[in-house]
């Protein structure tokens, strides 16, 4: 494995924001072997779980068992979401390294998607943070603030109140703050502009871009953060994902292709194409039936094409 | 009709580039019925044939007849691709506005594509240029460097080499030279640095960037080529296209993506999305099983999403 440092992280959410979108209950088996082909291509951050109540989402009722099997990798920084203090409490039990909680910039989508007003939201989060630091455990928490371009149910959000509500969660004690266009609504000019702003008001704080796929600007939108200082990148194999409390909102910016992007542009990721292109059989397995998207594992790699940096 | 000047150019080449990649002959009535449906969209420049024996390219045999019902269009770039002299004067003779006449950036896709050297190509673009000059019409040409990103036979394409061969395009007379990424081998640094390198050595005779969606990274090609200056963009309806000469070669720039993409930032191409995603219907009924690109139709546009310049 290289030791070589990388110019962008791919955090891979598939396992996470993928399977909350499928009607399919994967097996706590194939979950594993999905994350272990991840591990394997050289992912180095993965949102393995939802710490959510199995009566909700019953995708997620094996959350420990997928947590405590992705921990036994080395070097790879596992990730859960939590909405709420019970989760968060779960998580760490658990033993993960770092949990996301979901704070929506639209309060629309916030009382759809956790039944809290956003300012419930930032109390949760103090009460998260406040569990965090009496524990006794090293987890980090980030913030991510959902319908951070947009919203399908109330349509547009203030650029403001975005930056306002990041400001909030910083001040509430949280490690980072990244930005979701959850509901792929997202333009460039908008992603440049706000994650401008963003690392304005956060510096070092400010977190990952969590772009979505919906009108196929995922790419461009990562493109456009990455122009803006961004280099923590959220995205999905096979482009999995959604979310089931927005209307409309469909798969997450596909792994395999922004990871073509960033090495064709001689940004490293640290991820080996040709392995991250078996991990998806291995998941097109586990998910029989369902639609995989990206352009990357269709056509293949392009001749010639080569990642020498992975061999040092 | 809105007589607002848009900010970019919407190039359609799916008439052309898309039908000449499918194996279907589509009839001459669907090709003007989609075209029409195009214009009403608002679409000011299209590529509608290509002027090839019907030996080579059945799908192609009816070019007069389709630019004859194009051209009754006011207000609209009627273009068409030739390849040689003979195609050239049989566009001038149906009355065509603009010429495109490639030119293969690698020696081994030239060979392939037209069966000449690229300085045999070169010399052919100076005979077309000849004639044009020689003929009463007032027609423009275009070149449009292939492979200028990359060849999928030869693999690198050297980048001095394509300045060279745009150059010697200016100097052999033609009124515009734009690049091609026929073999969707681009990335975004590489549009950026060589468009920027194109507009040094021609100023106002740069042309269009041609993107293809390979490996799903169209838009975000768009998006440097428009961060390099760049201001007109050919695309394909449903993301028709590709090249039969270039093995691998796949779907164009997806139009109605890349016009969202374009008016979501506030920059306006004068198409109207809702008609736009109409003429799609009617394409799709003119070629029944084949496969439809697109991540907006299928999303359809977003709530609140509305093109206000468009009612001026």
């Amino acid at each position: 494995m290289s030791n070589v440092s990388n110019d962008v992280l791919i955090s891979e959410v598939g396992p996470r924001d993928g399977l909350q979108s499928v009607a399919i209950t994967m097996p706590t088996a194939d979950k594993c072997r999905w994350i272990d082909a991840l591990v394997s291509a050289g992912v180095r951050e993965i949102e393995v779980a939802s710490f959510v109540p199995a009566s909700l989402m019953p995708q997620m009722a094996d959350a420990a068992q997928v947590v405590r099997h992705a921990m036994k990798h080395d070097g790879v920084t596992i990730m859960a979401l939590v909405p709420n203090r019970r989760g968060a409490q779960a998580a760490i039990e658990a033993g993960v390294h770092k949990m996301t909680v979901p704070v929506s910039a639209s309060e629309a989508h916030s009382l759809a998607n956790v039944r809290k007003t956003r300012q419930q939201m930032l109390a949760e989060v103090k009460e998260i943070v406040a569990l965090r630091n009496g524990s006794a455990a090293q987890v980090k928490i980030e913030v991510g603030i959902s319908t951070a371009f947009g919203c399908t149910i109330q349509g547009k959000v203030d650029e403001d109140e975005v930056i306002r509500l990041a400001e909030a969660a910083v001040a509430a004690g949280v490690d980072e703050v990244g930005l979701s266009d959850t509901t792929g609504m997202a333009n460039p000019a908008q992603v440049r502009r706000l994650f401008a702003r963003l690392q304005a008001a956060l510096g070092a704080k400010a977190g990952a871009a969590h772009m979505h796929n919906t009108r196929g600007l995922g790419l461009a939108n990562c493109l456009a953060a990455y122009d803006a200082g961004v280099r923590t990148f959220d995205s999905s194999l096979a482009g999995l994902g959604g979310c089931p409390y927005a209307p409309g909102a469909s798969g997450n910016v596909v792994t395999e292709d922004l990871v073509f992007m960033f090495e064709s542009m001689g940004i490293h990721t640290g991820v080996d194409l040709e392995k991250l292109l078996e991990a998806r059989i291995s998941l097109a397995a586990g998910l029989p039936g369902q639609p995989l998207y990206g352009m990357t594992p269709e056509a293949g790699l392009p001749i010639g094409f080569k990642q020498e940096h992975l061999n040092d």
